[in-house]
């Protein structure tokens, strides 16, 4: 079995736009073949994540679409949706192909539109997202994603006495961050108070605890470490892969802030990587709100249980700290246009690992983990990545 | 790289069924696990295919939902929609990933509610279904899929003088076959002069040229052949795999009936398989139009380019003709439910190949061919399963 090296990527700018999907994909599909310098028909197969466009913009069978307009008809696509966690899952069997020897060289990315050019308010998006939610145990109480995270966070303040000012902290962390990434949705220096003076969303959550509706697409190429050497940019492999699923909907979960799933993805990826969270230089997280971070960041083991919240008021998960997390800003402050969240994860781990992350460079940095996590949890794919020795 | 073995096959009546989509889900895969004799937790991961419950059941991220209700949330699971190919493509990425050694015995399977116990009256789910055309050029238009098919199909008969009556053969065709399938939406004997004197759907198809609206669930567990023979029930081997990508949408197609994407799969199956259309026993074909049956069976080599209408009305598809076609009603009379209609027809391809189909056996099946069809033909799937030696 050989190795998975990640040898192009390519994302938009997350924010608004109002191209079509196709068109949407294409500007982050080919910045990432002209980054490879592999042409479309050097590649064996399309690897797709969309989570949510027929609801949202009544668009299905997305992936050969993508194709006719990407020029790349001839190689056979597959449309992955696992809720938030989309394109990772696209991108975890990418990897297991690409290892197997099922294909040498693939292209895997996601696109999503989320914010009102799709024709949908905030309202309306937020019922949308909410289809990820339990159908008969969920949906029919009003459950939406801030009121899950809520819950999962507000057992974590109980069991741990977590802080509303140390989740206001993950906030202001990501702006932060966000502020040196041009492709972010929002940036900037935001202040504690600034966060705990917004109006609450889902109480802990106020306003800027929330991730962004965000339109966006990101693409990435993978191939065999064997193959890697005759692309243009340098290769960064993919050393671990863990995919861990839990029970739906909430109140069949053994424990609500242990995040099960990303705690068997992480052992999983770690054990195949041959690595320990203690060799873990920086890590992209799911902060699809301020307390999912601080749960990722325990669930990862880069701080123990309990250590999460005060972790990020310390700057310990600051760049410059520690073990920074989202250097990239983080769903946070990047945004997060659904399925395309889990490759532009990727995207960021290749370029820190490169050394061309610019300004928001993490020192020293040689394994980065990716943590994409969907639904109330019920999915969370981790991705080790490495600096090709 | 071992040959993957189908050794487990489950599904539900197709038709009406009020039960949520878990419930109906698990009514296929535990006969499938109690066809093969195999435990939840013997499984190493499952594929799950479900094309439209976003749009018609505001129900997404179905796959851990499924995984907990069948009390199976330990094993990756991922979600594939490739419109009416989704359960097809699951199906084969599964295979690849048995072939490869990624996984030793999976689940696979699908799907899907269509009938007004969605929720959703017929004008409705046809719109809903229309998704999957073309966004910009197609929907603004009103093209639906019955106009899909009518536009392959009446190009069909101005190149091949193809004509309405030879369509109604068809339908009489599989309502014969699906009379001997319990498991059928409808059967029942019908005749030319019934479907011809049903009203126009989309010219030229009248009501019983299309296929109805159906609920259902199909699974469906492989393994490879070395472990085969742990299992209970009789192995039949995946010899062929083929997936054909053509341009969406219509307008950008190079020919109409050729149906480019199927002939594309199914030159790559039948040359994994090391066989010819001449070694096909029998196929079940994405007849979700009694046009589409036409164009598959010449896209697939069973008859001459022009020769299927005719072959249909002489009988040659017949059970007891020459190479029987949709033994199991196929989609017109067995019904289609979306997201299950893939392993549906590798479910009849393994009990055809074990001598188990009953009534409807085809005499001497000893090779047989499904051919899953997405979209206006933008995706097709074709599988190849061979009797073991």
């Amino acid at each position: 079995m050989t190795k998975a090296t990640v040898v192009g990527v390519g994302m938009t700018k997350f924010g608004v736009h109002d191209q079509t999907l196709p068109e949407l994909f294409a500007d982050a599909a080919f910045p990432a073949l002209d980054d490879a310098g592999v042409a479309q028909d050097e590649l064996d197969a399309f690897y797709f994540g969309n989570a949510m466009s027929g609801l949202s913009e009544n668009e299905t069978h997305l992936a050969p679409k993508v194709a006719t307009h990407l020029g790349m008809t001839g190689v056979p696509f597959q449309r992955f949706e696992d809720a938030c966690a989309t394109s990772a899952n696209a991108f975890k069997n990418a990897v297991q192909a690409v290892e197997a020897g099922v294909h040498d060289t693939v292209l895997v990315g996601g696109v999503e539109r989320c914010t009102p050019e799709t024709g949908r308010d905030t309202p309306e998006m937020t019922r949308i997202f909410a289809s990820a939610s339990h159908r008969q145990y969920e949906q029919p109480a009003g459950l939406t994603f801030p009121g899950v995270f809520a819950l999962l966070t507000k057992r974590h303040m109980h069991e741990y006495g977590t802080t509303e000012e140390q989740l206001a902290e993950v906030a202001v962390k990501n702006h932060y961050h966000g502020s040196m990434n041009d492709r972010a949705h929002f940036g900037g220096e935001k202040t504690v108070e600034e966060v705990l003076d917004g109006p609450v969303v889902a109480d802990p959550f106020r306003l800027m605890d929330c991730c962004p509706f965000s339109d966006g697409a990101s693409a990435v190429v993978v191939t065999s470490e064997d193959l890697a050497g005759s692309f243009d940019a340098e290769g960064v492999d993919v050393t671990g892969n863990g995919h861990g699923v839990d029970a739906v909907p909430l109140g069949d979960k053994d424990s609500l802030p242990e995040t099960k799933a990303a705690r068997d993805a992480a052992r999983e990826a770690y054990d195949e990587a041959g690595v320990t969270a203690n060799d873990v230089d920086f890590a992209e997280v799911h902060d699809c709100f301020t307390g999912a971070e601080v749960l990722a960041t325990e669930a990862l083991g880069l701080f123990e249980d309990g250590e999460g919240g005060p972790a990020a008021a310390e700057g310990r998960s600051r760049l410059g700290g520690e073990t920074p997390v989202n250097p990239s800003g983080g769903l946070k402050a990047k945004g997060h246009p659904i399925g395309a969240t889990g490759t532009a994860q990727i995207t960021e781990l290749t370029e820190q690992l490169r050394g061309e992350a610019g300004e928001r460079q993490v020192e020293d940095a040689r394994t980065g983990v990716a943590h994409n996590l969907g639904g109330d949890s019920g999915t969370t794919v981790v991705t080790v990545m490495e600096e090709r020795e």
